[in-house]
């Protein structure tokens, strides 16, 4: 029988949820729903087992995680299965670099550090890197801060002998992937773009904070557009009732044989967190497997779930 | 200097009608717009003059080419370009065997038979194919009706050098192209399908023919979707408003990780006869380029352009 | 303390379902969502009791009420609450005239007779119609069967001091008043209608039923719309897996000022037993009072809660 | 046969481009496509000639009018029709109040202004309204900056048998209307609803700079929603590529009886230019019936043409 990946947390938010129930659900009911990858390198999507949490909400902290991740602002639905108590605590998180060997200590267990933090803190992203170093843990990065993309991290982390993941996860099934597959389509097929637009729409704090600094994002977002120059990105709309469900809204104008008009509207509809920790599990298992398997640094199979890796700009 | 490709042209509906005007209008503006192959062995777009045209309507016979295709039912829109006159009348098109070798006479000029008459006369269909036989001149069949799929007609084309392309159009853009897209992208990204719907709305003669006959399109339509055993076709709906548009309503509805819902909304509005006219352009010079080079039968270029290709059931 | 309505049923299917079931839930909860009238001279929405209910499924018969109502081919949802038995079993429904003393006498308890079958047998309708009026119960028709348009009919039951409320039931929410509402918005805006069109979709067996049967119930919806001449209409789809659920999909297209383009698309989602049984708590209570109040015939409270009152033709 | 309105326009906006080429249009077809009401008290919709005209941009001053409503930022399309010459040259608008008197000259021939400026001036607004009071013409603010509802300006202008009329002009079909009306419509069935969101994008000028000042309007469009509480506002997007059209996107979710869930999308394209002119072309009549019939002050007639007449709050 496999041994267990033991998985460390940091941050305890919507994406966390999603796992944590997640893995939950597919325990009792064996479901293959929604699921990726089945096994990978021998390793199920139950073989995980968290044995530590950190997180910064003061409200969180000395909860177990399966009811810190139901305390506002998150706003994941609880999936409908019973959800056993994990027996880990939600620990204070690091709040500078003079806590890295207490996290360190804390790690003593872990293969696997998943950094699922809000973007945008890249010296706390650091802070917990060097953490997961000193512990001989491998380092998941979630979020556009750059670590796994920095040559002198990536070195580091590879002579060790230690996995680094990163950086930022490219959702399972969202907004981008179906613009871009239907642009691409258009283009295959001979037709002419001649405009598109996008708006995106969602209640999590992740996408207040998007609303409150939209310019980064916006332009991320154009990036990944295989046709960008003729798409307009609405700004972000945060709507409170979405709560983790995120709505778009694409239209894409072209022209035929003949210069004859195409259009293609599309609504779609996609809870943000499943669309995370769908990616999540696999790239905890491909870590926890480099790891068994004495490989450092970032992991081929990784590349395609992420958004910047290794080898793309900072 | 390239020579131009000799085309005869079996049907004057609204698929011919797309024909004449779009190569009429790229002659004039030069415009590249909804073409996919802009050069074919040297043939570009406007390298196609039509040397003959068969219809059955009393109405078409005698006029003009460039008159008849916008004689009712045709109902494609008038092209904003000016169409001068073709200098070819709308011959009477052959109504049994005995007529055979009239039509090929008529067809000494040409180069290729653009088979491009209503679905469901195989008679007809080999009637037609035996004219182009016997005239020495290459023959596409767009029609469902088999033809490049019976391997007597194959062979007996391949044998004289003859090309023979067919059978049934797959069209530039359609609704089985994207639902086919967005089916298998749910399902690359490990997305659970949980149903799929598709409403099919047009106005044109071809469409009538259809609602008329539903089950033969209702099922060929199911068999080019690769997750057929979920989705669910409602019937064909002849809207006459609509002209040569069609409009197509997708629904797919998913799980994703935790079982949590993925719903995408589609409305897709195209112009029928522009899909065909913008794959004919391109059967026509495969044609022309495979008969001036010896190469008779079915050339490979052409199969991912048809929906029933030699090899496929009948 | 009021008295509360006794109440027999006709027909065990999801309308039925859908009545017996939020009559639950507003007990538990309270809850008056989705409630037109929450009181109706006196009587609440939970003042109604289950004393008989005839159905002819040999599956549904003997059976409880409040388990029949989940019988195949019945798939409107379970909804979130406790579901006491009722204590009242199937009984059978009559198949001929000769039965009708035999219901009427089952019929003694009970005031309001609701007539919950599907539509186009005539013959049962009248038979149960006319056990009501010997047992001294009013009677609702809520199919299209012409009984409360028969002026014998109403006459015999005004008479009798007997309320007869009928026919066919118009849904709390559906295709035609949201089609309707948006065609006399632009007419009253001063918008010229260019064309419009309307598909519906559903899975119930009622749906099921008007897919094989189309003539007459297009024909209905086409009545009910206010600019009929420019709508079109599209063939039902039968689709099991929405089951009790409704979608259509509603397109309008108009010209405003200068001629300039106007466009509408809508996609509606109902549950159509929902629609049904939000009518027909109203209706019951109408009946019952008006029975209590001596008022024989149609009261004209029901008026606006039916397609075809007394005085439309049939 | 009636004296033709002579009109004065402040604005060589989009609007008035609408306004302009919809007459001529009118005049030379005869249609009445998207006309609201035909007559006026005896005035067509062709009775109208254009005898001033102001704007600020250097680039449209000095050019016949039917020249500068072409001029950029101006992006209302180029209806199909011959637009004459109008004759009248574009002047250059006030700057300042030691203008007014220049003003008040040049609308010596003129019967009504019809002040249609971008709003956020109100000094401007007021300048021109006190040159229509000396020239002795009706004026039409169609601005949101407060004109008419200001009690000081109504009585003058009552006082001297001038008719005035504003404020900030109701389009003919937009956003808010079918909003409105699709809430209410809920409301009226009996349906809770449980959510909603209205999303709004655009390409003219007067959408760019909403889009830079969000805040008042979309509070103006909340106010102007039956049920504002549940209805949440996604921030305008201003996308060039949309022109004069609007695309808005709203949704409702609610629920029916037994608590199932109802849900509507609609999409809704429309030209804002064409709803403004659609409007004006009646509030032009009903100003200049009021001036010819001695009747000063606000004419009940505009009141429902507007969003801030007299008696509403600045």
């Amino acid at each position: 029988m496999i041994e267990r990946v033991r998985l460390a947390v940091v941050g305890v938010g919507n994406n966390t949820s999603a796992l944590v129930q997640g893995i939950a659900l597919h325990r009792q009911t064996g479901s293959l729903v929604g699921v990726r990858r089945p096994v990978i390198d021998g390793l199920g999507v139950d073989d995980i087992d968290f044995v530590a949490a950190f997180a910064t909400s003061e409200e969180k902290i000395g909860r177990d995680l399966t009811e810190a991740i139901f305390m506002p602002p998150n706003n994941f639905p609880s999936l409908d299965c019973d959800l056993p108590r994990a027996g880990v605590p939600v620990t204070k998180g690091l709040v500078d670099a003079t806590e890295i060997d207490r996290v360190a200590a804390q790690l003593a267990g872990a293969e696997v550090l998943l950094y699922s933090a809000p973007s945008g803190r890249p010296e706390t992203a650091r802070a917990y890197a060097e953490a997961a170093y000193r512990a001989g843990v491998a380092f998941i990065n979630t979020t556009a801060d750059p670590i796994a993309r920095d040559t002198e991290w990536l070195n580091r982390f590879a002579a060790a002998g230690l996995p680094l993941l990163g950086d930022d996860l490219a959702s399972q099934f969202g907004t981008s992937v179906v613009h871009n597959t239907l642009l691409r389509l258009l283009a295959e097929r001979g037709l002419t773009l001649v405009s598109s637009y996008q708006v995106n729409l969602g209640g999590t704090e992740d996408f207040r904070n998007l609303v409150e600094n939209p310019d980064s994002k916006k332009q991320s977002k154009l990036n990944a557009l295989s046709a960008s120059g003729k798409v307009e990105m609405a700004p972000l709309g945060y709507l409170p009732h979405l709560k983790s469900q995120k709505v778009a809204h694409l239209n894409l104008e072209a022209q035929g044989w003949g210069g004859t008009a195409v259009s293609l509207d599309v609504k779609l509809t996609v809870h943000d967190p499943s669309g995370a920790a769908g990616v999540n599990i696999d790239l905890v298992r491909i870590a926890a497997s480099a790891l068994r398997n004495g490989h450092g640094g970032n992991p081929a199979e990784a590349t395609p779930l992420l958004k910047s890796p290794p080898g793309t700009a900072s």
